[in-house]
């Protein structure tokens, strides 16, 4: 019998932020698999969990390279499905851990696509870093009928400023070096007073300051800026 | 000493959803609070957390009306907040558990804005509704750049329209007797065939079924639609 494939959101940082769920999936897995940067620097997810896994599990490390403005090879997830394949297919169970939640921009997808149509899969949801973010600023999302839009930072000036406008509530993720850009958008729409910078959520060195307050031109990849309307603010 | 005010998320309904801090405040927290329809029913977030719930906790309900359209009225905060304020000036620290996340569309919010000011608090996020229902349809919400939006149903159709028209992905929350009026929606926007329906998600009596084969005019409060652009499902 096949071993059952899982997708496991570890939360955005805070090891105590990892659900009963997640934390029993790890324990039980026979093999535990993560996503890390190629140029060697340790994997956020196998940091998160690390409290939680026990030792002498059998490890996979997916090298992913991290290229800014360029989503990896797709022969990276096909390489590594197959490796994935073969414990499966031995009837060993293997636990994908991800940041934050598994189906929010999470990689887990990629590996998803490639295996669940051959094997017993289960997603087990997360944290988000959206919640978490919004948490730790003290600043509620959304309320009543609200809208709220995920918007990414790297899209374009033109279509950044377009989602926004209708939006009475938008995150924006992934702002690393697009902060001056989404500087510019949120001046052009009055937004700028309302927006919370929110970096490292829930991590050592977490920073939660209002986006005017914050001095640099640049910011790290786990950062998201929260901006409301301002009459939307009604909590 | 005042006593601490925390927002609890509990998750979306599998109590093994909640996360190791939920659990571990809420046994050591003095009081414990969470929102019931006034009608008798029973509290989804109490339901939720009861198996955590130790013994002879002192226990508040807050009892809210649920009347289709409206939303509570602000007595019913007041109220509870002054009740909720004795327990913190006595020294007490109180958990207040809200369903799925605390800040996403969550009635917290309203305690959170009328004794944040006051009183030492902490917000814990939760899993969200949404994450648990992309998790269970074994849909990924989002990749890339692309851009998701959050809309609750009750909006106009044309406001409804405008706001999916343009998103790479949406959640539709708060369906309800709003599931026509969503349908004739995705419909007009040819997202049908891609959207997905999710009743009570990761609790007993979940159903998963793509929206053109569900056949009521009406959906339960905890359900929700997930469609993307067809183009859009690249994972």
């Amino acid at each position: 019998m096949s071993g059952r494939l899982y997708g496991i959101g570890v939360g955005p940082g805070d090891p105590e932020l990892l659900t009963l769920k997640a934390v029993r999936l790890i324990a039980e897995a026979d093999v535990i698999a993560y996503p890390a940067p190629a140029d060697g620097t340790e994997s956020m997810a196998r940091m998160i969990a690390g409290p939680h896994i026990p030792d002498g599990k059998t490890e996979i490390v997916i090298e992913t390279p991290m290229i800014p403005g360029q989503f990896p090879a797709n022969d990276v997830y096909d390489r590594y499905a197959v490796e994935i394949a073969d414990h499966l297919n031995a009837g060993r169970s293997v636990a994908v851990l991800c940041e934050g939640d598994p189906f929010l921009y999470g990689s887990f997808m990629y590996l998803f696509g490639r295996l669940a149509a051959d094997f017993e899969s289960e997603v087990v949801p997360g944290v988000s870093s959206l919640g978490a973010c919004a948490a730790r600023a003290g600043q509620p999302l959304v309320s009543r009928n609200q809208v709220l839009t995920i918007v990414p930072a790297p899209l374009d000036e033109a279509e950044l400023e377009a989602r926004i406008a209708i939006a009475d509530a938008v995150a924006i993720m992934k702002v690393g070096r697009h902060l001056d850009k989404v500087r510019a958008v949120l001046g052009k729409l009055g937004r700028l007073e309302t927006a919370v910078y929110v970096e490292r959520a829930t991590l050592a060195g977490e920073r939660v300051l209002p986006l005017t307050e914050l001095k640099t031109e640049r910011a790290p990849y786990f950062s998201m800026i929260l901006a409301r309307r301002a009459e939307a603010v009604d909590a």
